[in-house]
């Protein structure tokens, strides 16, 4: 097959930058297109790009001009890594005029018509798109991925949704800084401190999982019936976002069984080899002081959820800790993966594999 | 009135510097004795204590000899600051030998004649001490203060107990490092890291709140009929644990009601004006980012519980922040105002102000 | 007396509240303006300012509005807290319009008829004032105060300057994070890192203590004749900068005598009693690990420079290590001493103690 | 070839599993031997070992036992992590017997008869062995790496000699906390501060790398005659040591001219494609903000020296920073390079390509 050519609009940023980690040398995408606010627009992204990861910036990229963001761009998928307060009519027209748009923002998320996607949790949403193109008369798409900190706690509950069903769901997060982009957090705020306010983001939280783990149903998904509280806080950790988790199931479930769950569940990812996908979606660990951010961050290359700390709660029925990669499994390596997923379901003009 | 004589047993590590900072200019306690393990006894003080704290070492226990772990201290008043594991025995030959051991270790927390106090709590709980010299024959007596995560959580909850009535209690700590002592937690555990684990810590929490919010009756305290769940992290802040709540009342309450309820309490404390008491025993915040631990441990000189971000829980009923500096409210200052109450109602020889 | 009136331009920063901080209960001066940019002007204080301090924000200037920065302030004095890019014009119109400017912005530090002042240092180069008036035609006037890093290089250099002489200073330091303001350095910058670099920081610790310590010769500093070179680096740590000085001195000197130099040094404001004053300009530690920045900078209440592990250097002559406050001695407190120094000798419309 | 048996001292220490990190899949050698003190004997490496890098632990160690420390473990090269309080004379007794021990720890880097070791500045250096074996009648022998501090000058200062030769070297070290190893640097003394001192390190900082610059003469290394100060510091930054150096030539040069020293410096290891060597020795960076520890120490996987920021010095001529990573380069990484040196140069009884 021929590479699918992809570009990245909000290019620049902390998000952006993870796309190009993920892009600049992919088995079936090529990068063809970066593109950024007018203030890089011209520039090479090696210049525009104040590069923040402790890898190196691709070679490959460094000279490529940066566009302005329009929909002319010349790919086939485009990935928005811009923030959720631009994204919104940027992402449309470049639906309507004609392009995949996998997208990180919050515009779309909750919309009925967009799949809000984890590939190993809900890939038969994406039975939406035929209506929201029916429906919004574009000639592309736009598939969403969800908050960083929704990811993880999703990934570790499908696995126990499926196995014994969910009423109830308690969750406190400690999340990293790089969740706040760049230059984000200051660092005067953070330095030996806890910020135990993230602006949005418990209502994602509480909302976002329940479109997840429902059902589609024809034309739109019926949320998951069950009920879910969080707190949300910024800790002085550069990448993963912990969450203390309590959960109430549907029928009672022993630790055994739970474990069992967690480590026996296989999403289609795996089933398909995406190159994105991790060997294990989910890494159930048996010590008792993990998952922590700084050792578990990077399992899977980012992309697998750690679980951990089982044990009964006294209050709803097992408590157990949980650690996603934010910026990888979280924002572009999720979205990286929902492209990959719609590559060999054929939505793009060429199918790997054919 | 003449001061009355106090000592600290191990004087040397985290929390016995507390113990010297607070004991070293109070006004009704003269600090006469400081012990600590044999490889300090003899030393002078100012070489013996490896001094953590950034206030200066007060000058009056520079050059004060250490002395051994023994029952003939010259003291009236002993403040054990000794790790849970070595406390139990030491205090035990001490309140035996007739010293008043005030208590910061977590032996003698749970057991049912001996009280577990904060005096804005439960100052009636010290009517133990009539069954606990009775039965045990000693000639002075033990009181402890509770844990340090445990303080602020019940801080923060007894002004709503006693508007609301209590029914359940869902808490997540992020704790300091200074919790640990020293060295403690090490520097390559912590930065850029959460740890979601300390020993012992989730079922201290999950019992001591019970304990504190029961009632005295007769010879045992009947402890208050509430549920509790409880998760422990580690993060890299110095002082001031912060603590995610959410909670279910015995009744309905609007959040005008229970910010009353924070802002008017008064603590028995409050009304004697003991030295160590602050202004406020509960600051309830109007910011919605705060509590923090920078920005609020210092309130009350550190014993004051700041609450926060009060709104509707999903799950239970109302969710909110609260902070509490560990080693002054949480450990040492507890200790030391459980003294100043005990003071006031005629435990020692002096009484203050007769 | 009566108080005198004082104003802060910039009053929302990070150094304008430390000047709120020093000021709102000063004994000598009465804080009638806070004055701040267009975006707070007309705004209660309390509402415009995001407070970064763990101290709570004086109760006195919660409700007093923001005003425009204009020359027309109700004030004899102006502090002024603004960033180096906008000072110089403001400041001039201001001294110009008849203002006392003590000023925190490097705009006219390296002018050759406005006073760089540190008042233990270089008191007699207030004698510039009376060439600044003359030569500009300003009914008010302009005085310094240094970088903060040449700060605390300087207070540690000029005991051994009288002592011995100077002939080459090396110096390498490590900056806190409040030196770059609010917001500032981004917590992705720093946590887990280092930053060898501070733009335009090494020319003026290179060029402003060669002022300082120079001579007050008639209408002009004849600098001192010694040659430095620094190195300056940012780091994780909220408040202090720690420097790392070799020193090659005019005349050979024990160890004894130069810390017999720093010791026995005592300035004009401590023989003054100046209220902002510390009770000794340096403290040199004996420890072999200190000073250290969580534990020395708020000596003095952050007034003090402590320096310590004096060793001989094989390359100058002596090594030590210098800590200093940065945003009190090396902001907001060096300005308001200059202030105070200059209200004793009778510069303002009231003179303290007649 | 068969692989040669390799074995680790000090095995489950932060270097020692630094080592097991590098030694686990190495091309050349074969892990046969993991020792540790008598509290780890006996134990599967997977439990003995508090694993704490962030890369998960090679399955292939995690059941071998543990082996006591003694002179008959199986394997030709022994690489020791052990602390240099109690390397000397295990190390020692393991030369007799006539292993070849790869040492990390300081005892015998100083020795005359000891070669101390970077492949890409002193290979001929190794040319002592046979003076070390004839003096001490050992079967085996000892060769050392250096201090990681000394390692990250000594790799920027190489080139530099041979271009223009040395005559004086100033160096102010903000050191990583692994360098402590584990438990090490607590936490309480380093979050929010700097310690301004590391026990012996600025002897050696001033001892070895004359000895490392210097020339084989015979049986013993002319010193180069150079003169360096040294200033050590602790900063919280888990892993690189940044360096800020000023330096003297022997002929004068110009910023061009030192780069394309750097640039241009090729060392032996390079050359001999060894494993463990990095393609650059030396990267040269433009930005005017790096090399800094957290973008910067994984260069060349963490065996590259990082340098930058090149300008004049004031003082002496010119100006730099440099970063090396401490746990490779500076430890285990150095020492398994000085390994496969020694191997293809025929000390093994198997030598690769062969």
């Amino acid at each position: 097959m021929d590479k699918i050519k992809v570009g990245i609009i909000g290019a620049t940023g902390a998000v952006g930058q993870r796309f190009v980690q993920l892009l600049a040398d992919h088995p079936w995408f090529v990068l063809t297109e970066l593109a950024a606010s007018d203030r890089s627009a011209g520039k090479p992204y090696g210049e525009a790009a104040n590069w923040l990861l402790p890898e190196p910036m691709p070679e490959s990229v460094r000279s490529t001009t940066v566009r302005e963001i329009a929909p002319n761009l010349d790919c086939e998928i485009v990935f928005s890594a811009l923030p959720g307060d631009v994204a919104g009519p940027v992402e449309e027209a470049m639906a309507a005029a004609g392009s995949v748009v996998c997208s990180n923002a919050s515009s779309f998320r909750m919309a009925p018509d967009v799949p809000l996607l984890i590939p190993e949790v809900n890939p038969e949403h994406l039975g939406l798109l035929a209506t929201q193109r029916q429906r919004r008369g574009w000639r592309g798409c736009i598939v969403t991925n969800p908050n960083c900190t929704a990811t993880g706690l999703v990934a570790a509950l499908k696995p126990l949704q499926d196995a014994f069903g969910l009423r109830r769901v308690f969750v406190v997060s400690m999340q990293a800084i790089s969740g706040a982009g760049y230059p984000g957090v200051a660092s005067l705020d953070i330095v030996d401190n806890v910020i135990p306010y993230i602006g949005g983001e418990e209502s994602k939280m509480e909302t976002e999982p329940r479109k997840m783990l429902g059902r589609l149903d024809g034309d739109h998904i019926a949320e998951a019936d069950f009920r879910i509280s969080a707190h949300c806080n910024r800790v002085a950790v550069r990448e993963g976002h912990t969450e203390c988790v309590s959960v109430e199931f549907g029928r009672k479930a022993t630790a055994e069984e739970i474990k069992l769950a967690w480590q026996g569940y296989r999403g289609l990812p795996q089933r398909l080899g995406l190159p994105t996908a991790p060997e294990k979606f989910i890494d159930a660990r048996p010590e008792q002081n993990r998952p922590q951010p700084l050792r578990d961050r990077d399992a899977g290359r980012g992309m697998t959820t750690t679980v951990g700390r089982l044990r009964p709660c006294p209050l709803l029925e097992w408590k157990f800790v949980l650690l996603s990669h934010n910026t990888l499994r979280g924002a572009a390596g999720g979205s990286v993966l929902n492209a990959e997923l719609m590559a060999v379901q054929g939505y793009f003009s060429q199918r790997p594999g054919s």
